[in-house]
């Protein structure tokens, strides 16, 4: 029997909250999902600078960490009322949350002392949600894989696999969030998997358009700014030379690489190079374009491995120049976005999680290991209902 | 038919992990305990350092918070593996682990920003101790009842009520672990109840020990050192002067109140005052045992509330002068320890876990509103199951 469940999806991108309903169905690979309504919520600049101060080492403090845990559920409840307000559902209908949570905090390797493995923390108790919303609540997913061994990141490669593994084609699903990630399928039965972050998404780009525009833009929107500018090749070149983009996937990364500090350094060559702003927003975003290109020609395309579509999704869909620049680099596949397959490009991740909780409380797993490299396939995910009557929701989609 | 539960303590004292095997059996206020075997492990120097700076807003980072999430729940994990080893059974035998996790923050009241919820964090994955054991893992309870208005605190209450609501006594059940808190049970049908921090437990005492030994003792064993002084009755009343002492429950306090930068302020005054070394051991004993006695006559004796006896545990069940000082400061209650009913001083909430962890899993609330302050009762507490096989034990606990 189907099941409505809420996805919650907060990215490293911190544009804001992504909220979807959708009805799922079926078991294992073979489950089924349906994207009913979907609503995005923009974080306030106070909320952003907020979250963005406890992703820094130098600035986090534990009682913020504390407090913004409650405030970010209170801000995720709100969203999940949000979209029940705006669709044509209500609460008691709903069967499940799922929620991603916050990163504000990602160790992908182990440090050199005892006190560092590798490890990841993700924010927005969950508790507070079921509290908030009477549902029961599945969240904090990351962790799990992470003690199989695994990345904790790429997450949605489990959706890409069971929704775009093709018998004819080989796609590389690409997310452009915050940080850019990509999943690869090759054909039919080819079990040739890879999944890993290609490196920056939106990150880079808007960082530098906040400043640009002297913190009047977010982002560059539909890529219009840096449609305006010529990207400068020596200034591509001389970003590409980040060891990051040597290195050979499994990887995974995030703000404290990519973040306010990375783009200090940017903004000081850029001026030592004397780029022009519209130069300086093409350049980067014909950058990130090419971070992705490489990725695809270093570490698929040089293993012999076939790559007939692109499948953008995320943010980054809507930056068209984007998306030119990408087909610019990658002239023999085609590039295209996830909206054409019936998933807008801001609800998949969100999607996602919906997937994910559904496969948690049928206690089924719901990683790959080879997109995350774990030693093995886990259910993710920890679960909370604060009344009883979210008990028996969870009692009922187990027994259905 | 009955259960067995892995309940984990990690308390603000910091002393270490305590562990407890418990047959549990029933449901609601009929559920019966019994422990079957208890184990302990103390921090070693190095990570009581590193988890102190994590308590600390002026120390701790987020890279820190993040690592040690899973390095704790390692230690978590490794201490439910040397329980079984010790005890009769193996971990097939065992249905559940319930975990406490180690409280870096507490945040009992709101702030003066929409930034600052009441809230509390604890940290030790669950995810990561049920994938190192391969069974279902509850854990993280405080904050559900801090979303339902609540405190947060103190949990063990709840246990008091289930196991020592009596007909013909009323009981004061005394923790003195790092916090002293107290559950005031009234008699038979008179359901007064009331649960508070008294102020600090053992964190103040074990703090000027280790100062004053020069590292080499982290607590007062048996209270022998305080026993060798004479408290100074000048000192002591200053040491009461705090307003914490006045403040009328429901209240909670942690070591961001009695920590290390209260210890700096006492051991200054004690050198003011020409304090010895055992004089001011006596005198931190005297004044914690005080602290306790104030808080009944004040908050419980003054509003006409009966007490008969004074049920102590935590690690300060085993200070013989603080119990000493805590009888002479009440000549008109018995004082004793939970040792008499069964239950080690050691053991009391680690089994209050198993408790909370069963209710969790069978949907019964494990609350009592009154205690924590909270608007209604919650279900608390978030559960992680990362192999399947935990996952058939969470259905065979509801299906019994």
């Amino acid at each position: 029997m189907s099941k409505l469940g809420i996805g919650l999806m907060s990215g490293t991108s911190l544009d804001g909250i992504d909220a979807v309903l959708c009805r799922v169905n079926g078991t294992g690979f073979e489950t089924e999902l349906e994207v009913l309504h979907a609503y995005s919520v923009a974080y306030t600049d106070d909320e952003k600078q907020k979250i963005m101060a406890l992703c820094d080492e130098h600035t986090a403090r534990v009682d913020d960490i504390t407090a913004m845990n409650f405030y970010l559920a209170e801000k995720f409840s709100e969203a999940v009322l949000q979209l029940i307000e705006q669709s044509d559902y209500s609460l008691t209908d709903i069967d499940f949350v799922s929620s991603h949570g916050q990163t504000i905090y990602h160790l992908p390797d182990e440090g050199s002392t005892k006190f560092q493995p590798k490890s990841t923390l993700q924010i927005g108790d969950i508790s507070v949600i079921s509290e908030r919303t009477g549902l029961p609540v599945v969240g904090d997913f990351r962790t799990a894989d992470m003690a199989a061994g695994g990345q904790g990141a790429p997450l949605v490669s489990f959706l890409d696999y069971v929704f775009f593994k093709d018998e004819k084609k080989s796609r590389a699903l690409q997310n452009i969030g915050g940080i850019g990630n990509v999943t690869y399928l090759g054909r039919g039965d080819d079990q040739q998997l890879t999944s890993f972050d290609t490196g920056p998404g939106n990150m880079v780009i808007d960082e530098v358009v906040y400043r640009l525009s002297e913190k009047t833009l977010t982002y560059d929107k539909n890529g219009q700014w840096a449609a305006k500018g010529q990207e400068n090749s020596q200034f591509v070149e001389e970003l590409m030379d980040h060891e990051y983009f040597s290195r050979k996937p499994p990887k995974t990364t995030g703000r404290e690489v990519f973040g306010k500090a990375y783009v200090d350094g940017v903004m000081k060559r850029a001026k030592e190079l004397d780029l022009s702003a519209d130069d300086l927003v093409a350049s980067v975003t014909a950058w990130t374009a090419k971070t992705i290109a490489k990725s695809y020609k270093d570490f698929i395309l040089s293993a012999n491995k076939p790559l007939d579509e692109v499948i953008v999704s995320g943010g980054g869909g809507h930056n068209e120049t984007l998306l030119r620049y990408l087909q610019e680099y990658l002239p023999d596949q085609r590039v295209t976005t996830i909206d054409e397959f019936g998933i807008s490009s801001d609800a998949k991740e969100a999607a996602a999680f919906v997937l994910f909780g559904y496969h948690f409380l049928l206690g089924e797993t719901n990683t790959i290991s080879e997109f995350t490299n774990a030693d093995h396939e886990v259910i993710m995910g920890k679960l909370s209902y604060t009344q009883p009557q979210a008990f028996e929701k969870v009692l009922s989609i187990r027994g259905s």
